[in-house]
């Protein structure tokens, strides 16, 4: 193995060249560098040279065209394979030539590449590409038609760790022609993750190295081989982004967050103003800290001497918010870093959703040079309950709990204060991110992984300004908290520029998914289910194993919880007989044996009592998933309260396992479900899927955290 | 072409000599008898005859024993591909002959089969099954590691249409493989499509052909030729289920879902008894028509007069609901018959959910006996609130309109009467199947078909009977009005036992989606969407065309509505440049072109109804999906009052458009969703995912129905 100098050499003789791509030659030394097997071949310069190296390594070979002026060596008629003689190699090589001739008479040939021949095993892909929003990305799929029209391909963020690269293996939908179908050996699984791991640090060490294909790889029981490689290059990759240490933006998102002192710029006794809805939201919702009105043209405002500017205030502040037209905020910005206000709320819009990204651009520059962060502009504000801390225009919301929740949209701000309002959802803090021109989703992130107000973090977002930076945090901040993430815009894969095969494949929700997925992200499909997790995953503990059980009023809500639970990837426990007989014991001789535990329709509060109780205790299970029915023996709050009161008897003695419910029945069934929901136990009328897809979603988060 | 005769008499054959399959060579005559194309072929007995038949053939030829015995050829070693000369193919025969001696000493080999070789083109797989549910099926799917591990195949109920079968060339998730990818020629669609046909017509012609494999077949852009035929029979197929005339379902279906008369058998005095409730339930629930308790020990129940039996009733009575213990049932039905009530709600459990099978089987052979139609047993009954009839002990309930759903399970029976009563939901309809003894989902599908109340037909069900029967009754009933259905249990694939390649892959929910789909069936994914659509589609007119536009007040809400729009597989009106100058000429000129419109969010009532009017107006637009953001500007109610008020101008002006509303804001919102879908427009708080879902159900159906 030639060493990493070797690769230096390669690109700086590449970019000297003016090139874009490296030849085939040049891509071996390159893998050889990386530990990337490939074939034993050598470089031809005349028919007889073709023969002679063919024979030395042994038939079958393949015969390639060497060429920095032909990539598509196939189309141009550069590719011969199965050449099992010298005499075939002699033909093939001016066969080749001539060829390349016809392909583009002006194209440079070096000679003809001739590689031994690998056959058998498994034909597979590995790629690398760099995304606009990820960067640098190894990628993996099966070879063939599987990877070009049915895109089954996986990627990760580069370099990829070991565990990584074997998730990979299993995060195609054809894995499992990987263990062996047919009678085919299994590969080597270690081979090929290596082989991915190698592809992954490779791209990352060197920022010039844009896209990469091995393919194919001929992946056996014995090793991996790359049969071809490319790799495409670009001298002139995007700067990465600034960001600032993680423990300015901790000291600096602790002040904006959780301020003692609030300006508010803008300030007004005008109702009806966006500067007096914030002086009065502030006011109204009990926020205990300084409140500075700054208004150039007001001594006092709602009882609150009033500054003309923020530096008249004699004090120290935390975080101002704006409330005044878009032309004067780059001047108030300035203002704020001269005073030392580590963050500005901009609320008001007129920026780079109307166009104006100059007027953007601006405000960026002067927050910059005095290090002041800015949250928006172009948003509602946000709410912090645990301070009391409504820095909004929008109406006031102080139900406290443990959700943080942002939105990039208002709109969707308002539907999660709305959804909030009507489920009544504590919160830790709603945000509004709007242009993002400099606060996003991952100072968000590294705020509330330290905010022990914040139990959970949900984040609607468009796009991520910066996937790395929000991918590396978010890996760090889910093993302690759950990260929802509700992705939109996932079906707009907007039209690419790729040269390589593998960034042509790489469809930007795909990449947004596995990624998420590698960050330990629970990856919400709906708004709806956004804020049904925001509601329920705070309050149902982490489950400390697999072993799932049902119980169930009615068959008919047990067969569909059934459905949603393999529909989440859970499984149902396999009882073995003592456990079975124990449920037995309980319900009447008819019910259902085994898992669903289907205790029937008739039966009085003992029945549910006494198999929850026993689910509950029996240390073999893990989670319940609930199926109530409805009846006049058990009527909805009855369930309800001995429900509420068997699980806190059971936490009082330290066993905590998540509960799911669904209610079936009369509308008093609304009733019920609130009021488990408010001991803490997500439940849901009318709905078999809503509780297993939140229970799901747990099982998700605390598999990807290491804890299961 | 030899003609069917020729099937029959190779069908008596493997019949008289008591095998399970056909040789190759009969399998070959059933194929020219259909027009199915093999390969040139033909058996030789010795190794000099196999060089000769190949000579004249010419090469390359594959040799495959011939045996009753030997099912699994290649297993066996008796197949040999690429014979290429004379010589080889005398050799192989040889080889062949002893392999297969190894492999069963004692297989009857009747001899070698020499075949063409079929080289180039995509291979598939055709083939056929006989489902427990749908009975004879043909399937189809891409050969190799697709239909092997991904289970990429799709099947139709035989006989197929010609429409039928293209459609399963567009139905396996790697449909473009066969219009040619990586330069390769497309298949000939009419060719494989013929012999879908052929196959299905086949399987549907003789009950004894069991199952069916075409593995593989090639297919070129000029045919389809069957390289390899299996045919499995089974000469005891099960006997087809009776099923009552159409005519005879219709006039007793409507005597027992509007009955001029009812008696009630149990019925009782005594509340808290199940007859108590059924006698209340009938007469506060408004029923007009004649009432009849029955009870051998009172004279008078309810201020009605008592009867011991029907029997002796002095007056006709249509439907007789059951309040008694199971073991007086069957004698009950008895009378029932004498008296000739066309039908028996049997309320009582006891039956086959408690494991009584013979006890459930007696109800049935006396009803047949008398032709007495019975729902249940082990039900909640029926309501039919057209005729203000609660025949049921559940709570009354009388919200008219024109969803009629029902329940295999009285636990979803329960949901679906608490969901309706939550949200206001009209039905003409809810039916509780229970054990199905004898009505099931397809009596209802017929009587509903001609019932003018009902519009949409919503079933759940955990399994079909008669899955064919039902696929019939759908195909035909989906023409008319949407059948909605949510089958439980998709997940439990259960293991079945077969002895074909087609067999094996045919997992159980695979052919439920398919042949609903066939049907024109929309499939609900969950309970809560089976309920929505209950809800939302008979309100929802039908969409004229294809051209969807999104109107926003919200961006982040256009951004998650195109999203929904792509995931229900309709696609956004490409606007004209004239429509997009329309808009924009409402709209703040930073507004966004294009389809979203988005309004922007600061706006008046004006840009909505401006905007919104537009869409109706143009006949262009033929759906509109509103994303609303909740601002003092523009509040909830006033943006549901205008709609309300531009829709209902529209539709008195002949012009009515499906529009859906998703709802982003504070809790003001669920009210003016209210109020919309009082005015008959689908409108839903804090959910942009559930209009479009509900939208696409529509479209799916329109599409089905032949509509679009």
């Amino acid at each position: 193995m030639s060493n990493r100098t070797d690769v230096r050499r390669v690109l700086d003789t590449v970019k000297a060249e003016g090139r874009t791509a490296l030849t085939a030659p040049e891509g071996k030394v390159v893998c050889e560098a990386y530990g990337i097997a490939v074939p034993k071949e050598g470089v031809a310069t005349s028919a007889a040279d073709a023969a002679k190296i063919a024979t030395a390594m042994g038939f079958p070979v393949v015969l390639k065209i060497v060429s920095p002026d032909i990539l598509h060596k196939t189309e141009a008629g550069g590719v011969l394979v199965g050449v099992k003689s010298a005499e075939d190699a002699q033909k093939g090589y001016d066969t080749i030539i001539a060829n390349a001739k016809k392909y583009n008479a002006k194209a440079n040939v070096l000679g003809v590449q001739v590689q031994e021949m690998l056959t058998g095993g498994q034909e597979v892909i590995i790629g690398a590409v760099t995304d606009p929003v990820f960067g640098k990305l190894v990628a993996f799929g099966l070879g063939g038609v599987l990877v070009e029209v049915l895109k089954d391909i996986t990627f990760r963020l580069a370099p990829a760790t070991e565990a990584d690269a074997l998730s990979m293996l299993d995060g195609i939908a054809a894995a499992q022609i990987l263990k062996g179908v047919r009678g085919a050996h299994p590969v080597n699984r270690d081979a090929l993750a290596k082989m991915i791991q190698n592809v992954s640090q490779l791209i990352a060490d060197y920022p010039e190295i844009a896209e990469m294909d091995l393919n194919p790889v001929f992946a056996t029981r014995d090793d991996a081989i790359a049969a071809d490689v490319r790799i495409v290059v670009n001298f002139s990759p995007a700067p990465a982004r600034y960001r600032p240490k993680h423990e300015d933006i901790v000291r600096d998102m602790n002040r904006i967050m959780k301020p003692k002192a609030v300006a508010v710029i803008g300030a007004s006794s005008e109702a009806g103003k966006i500067g007096n809805s914030v002086m009065k939201n502030l006011i109204n919702g009990g926020y205990k800290g300084q409140i500075y009105p700054i208004n150039p043209s007001a001594d006092e405002i709602m009882g609150r001497k009033a500054y003309k500017s923020v530096m008249d205030v004699p004090a120290d502040i935390d975080v101002a918010v704006f409330a005044i037209p878009a032309k004067f905020v780059a001047a108030a910005i300035a203002e704020c870093g001269e005073k030392k206000i580590p963050g500005a709320v901009l609320i008001p819009s007129g920026f780079a959703e109307v166009g104006n990204h100059e007027g953007q651009k601006e405000l960026v520059s002067v927050a910059q040079k005095y290090g002041v962060r800015l949250m928006g502009p172009n948003i509602y504000g946000f709410y912090y309950t645990w301070s009391n801390l409504c820095a909004t225009f929008c109406t006031a919301y102080d139900v406290k709990g443990h959700a943080a929740l942002s939105s990039q949209s208002g709109g969707i701000g308002m539907a999660i204060i709305g959804f909030s309002r009507s489920a009544k959802m504590g919160v830790s803090a709603i945000v509004g991110l709007g242009n993002k021109s400099d606060i996003d989703e991952d100072d968000l992130l590294t705020f509330f992984e330290q905010d022990d107000n914040t139990h959970i973090i949900v984040q609607h977002c468009e796009d991520l300004k910066d996937g790395r930076a929000f991918a590396e945090v978010a890996k760090r901040v889910s093993k302690k908290k759950p990260v929802v993430v509700l992705k939109a815009g996932r079906t707009s894969l907007g039209s690419k520029a790729a040269s390589s095969h593998t960034g042509a494949l790489a469809g930007n929700d795909k990449i947004y998914d596995d990624v998420l997925r590698q960050s330990g992200v629970i990856r919400a499909r709906s708004l709806r289910e956004m804020l049904e997790f925001a509601r329920a995953l705070p309050i149902l503990p982490t489950p400390k194993g697999d072993n799932i059980v049902i119980i169930t009023g009615a068959g008919g809500s047990g067969v569909l919880l059934s459905d949603a639970v393999v529909d989440n990837g859970l499984s149902l426990m396999a009882f073995p007989p003592d456990l079975d007989g124990a449920f037995k014991k309980f319900i009447p001789p008819f019910g259902a044996s085994g898992n669903p535990v289907d205790i029937t329709g008739g039966e009085p509060p003992k029945t549910y009592q006494n198999t929850v109780r026993f689910g509950l205790e029996d240390p073999r299970i893990h989670s319940l998933i609930l199926g109530y029915w409805h009846t006049i023996v058990t009527p909805p709050m009855v369930f309800a309260k001995l429900l509420a009161e068997i699980v806190e008897e059971m936490r009082g003695k330290g066993i905590d396992k998540p509960v799911v419910v669904s209610l079936a029945g009369d509308v008093e069934v609304e009733e019920a479900s609130e009021y488990l929901f408010d001991h803490k136990i997500p439940a849901y009328p009318y709905s078999t899927e809503i509780p297993v897809d939140v229970l799901g979603a747990k099982y998700k988060w605390a598999r990807a955290a290491g804890l299961l």
